[in-house]
């Protein structure tokens, strides 16, 4: 399981205020505790409020880099802020994210292969988000094409087929456990699936309740990543727990406790 | 969703106890509890200890029924015991259960027809439990080939895959799995699809959480009953919003409640 931690966003009232402070000690423990609590990559992210950011985006990267070893997801729709957090990264990181548009694939994987950065991709073109399964399959196969052109390995990619609100759309979880299925059959070795987990429950009640089952059922269809609030324990204990069962990881006694551990970079 | 709640056991001490000590006060506030916290169907087994199998069937049936309208699933495996609680029982039940052995299949079948009960059929035969998925659906399939002879209609029948601890055999989860969605296309309507869920997590650490984990996965793929444990609120949380999530319970900001009252019988 590959946890996107989310919780380094400019959206977020205290990330916001420590980035027009800079204030490092916000961050860092943002940081330290996500990576304590099993992520595997920190995304960073500066949020729309930031005058300057592309200032903002260096300045997030090289504090979080003071004080874990955690890879990065760099996430901005603008590609000069990627580019900026890129100059200061000191290993390869995640890009978050380009559409499944030919011209922007073509921009962002050539990128990938200069910076060998990964690169989540949406299944979303320049008609906005595609609400069934075909059009969603059409975009992935975009995606794989554009890779494997760019010779960007599958293990770099990781495909988002977009979580709509369960309140809006009641149809759509149905709907992503078949193009989960269905992607995970383009190819093989098949690239990572990912998704911003908590778009789920966007105004919902229970967040957290359909977060945690959420990411089992579309762990057990075959998505192994998820941008997502890795400080939740019951939502990390539950995603390990489903990942026992699939057999990824070992059971012991203290299968968490060693799921964690083993997490930790 | 359809829940038999498994507490009224003579495997559990309370209710063995209860049932030396004709105690009805024990069982009809387990038939309460059960009923009000969703279950579908009461599971009732006497267990091993009771000298008179039949008579505590009787006894057990009568004392619920007392109290509760939930109808019942009569569990053991004499077929003596099991038509004494259909003697008793007012209104059809679910019997629990038969394995995959078409002289049997012959025999609690045509109990179903008389009496217009369902029935839980394993996916095991004489040769054991098969741990392979090409052995189940064979079975799976004698088991839906002999209901049509008997005239049992399919949602009448509850097959069960047969759950095998985690810690003893760690791929078997993924096997079920990919069981339940074959048995799903076996026919249309499907047969339900049920388990004892408790199996799963027998003699592990993390039993709740196991149990929770497992019913959305499974849920996801096509499970649609499980035998556990109704009285574990995070278990019934978890599998209803699964089935929110499916589609099959309508979202509101009360979902948990709205669905507890619906399931209620």
């Amino acid at each position: 399981m590959i946890a996107i931690a989310e919780r380094i966003n400019g959206m977020f009232k205290d990330v916001r205020q420590a980035i027009a402070d800079k204030n490092k000690k916000v961050i860092q423990d943002l940081a330290r505790r996500q990576a304590e609590a099993g992520a595997a990559y920190l995304d960073v992210n500066v949020g729309t409020a930031a005058r300057d950011q592309t200032g903002a985006m260096k300045w997030l990267v090289e504090t979080i880099q003071e004080v874990v070893k955690t890879p990065l997801a760099l996430d901005s729709q603008k590609l000069e802020v990627i580019k900026a957090g890129l100059e200061v990264a000191d290993k390869p990181v995640l890009i978050n994210s380009c559409q499944a548009d030919p011209e922007k694939l073509d921009t962002y994987f050539a990128l990938c292969s200069e910076k060998n950065a990964s690169l989540i991709c949406l299944t979303m073109d320049k008609e906005g988000v595609s609400q069934d399964v075909a059009k969603r399959l059409d975009n992935a196969m975009t995606i794989l094409t554009k890779a494997q052109e760019h010779n960007v390995p599958v293990e770099h990619i990781f495909i988002d087929p977009i979580f709509l609100p369960v309140n809006v759309d009641q149809r759509q979880p149905k709907i992503i456990l078949e193009v989960i299925q269905q992607i995970r059959l383009m190819s093989d070795p098949p690239p990572h699936i990912t998704c911003g987990l908590s778009n789920i429950s966007q105004g919902a009640a229970n967040r957290s309740l359909i977060n945690r089952t959420a990411v089992v059922m579309f762990a057990a269809a075959g998505m192994d990543s998820a941008i997502c609030d890795v400080l939740d324990k019951e939502l990390m204990d539950a995603w390990i727990t489903a990942e026992m069962l699939l057999n990824k990881m070992i059971y012991s006694d203290d299968y968490i406790k060693a799921a964690i551990a083993s997490l930790r970079r």
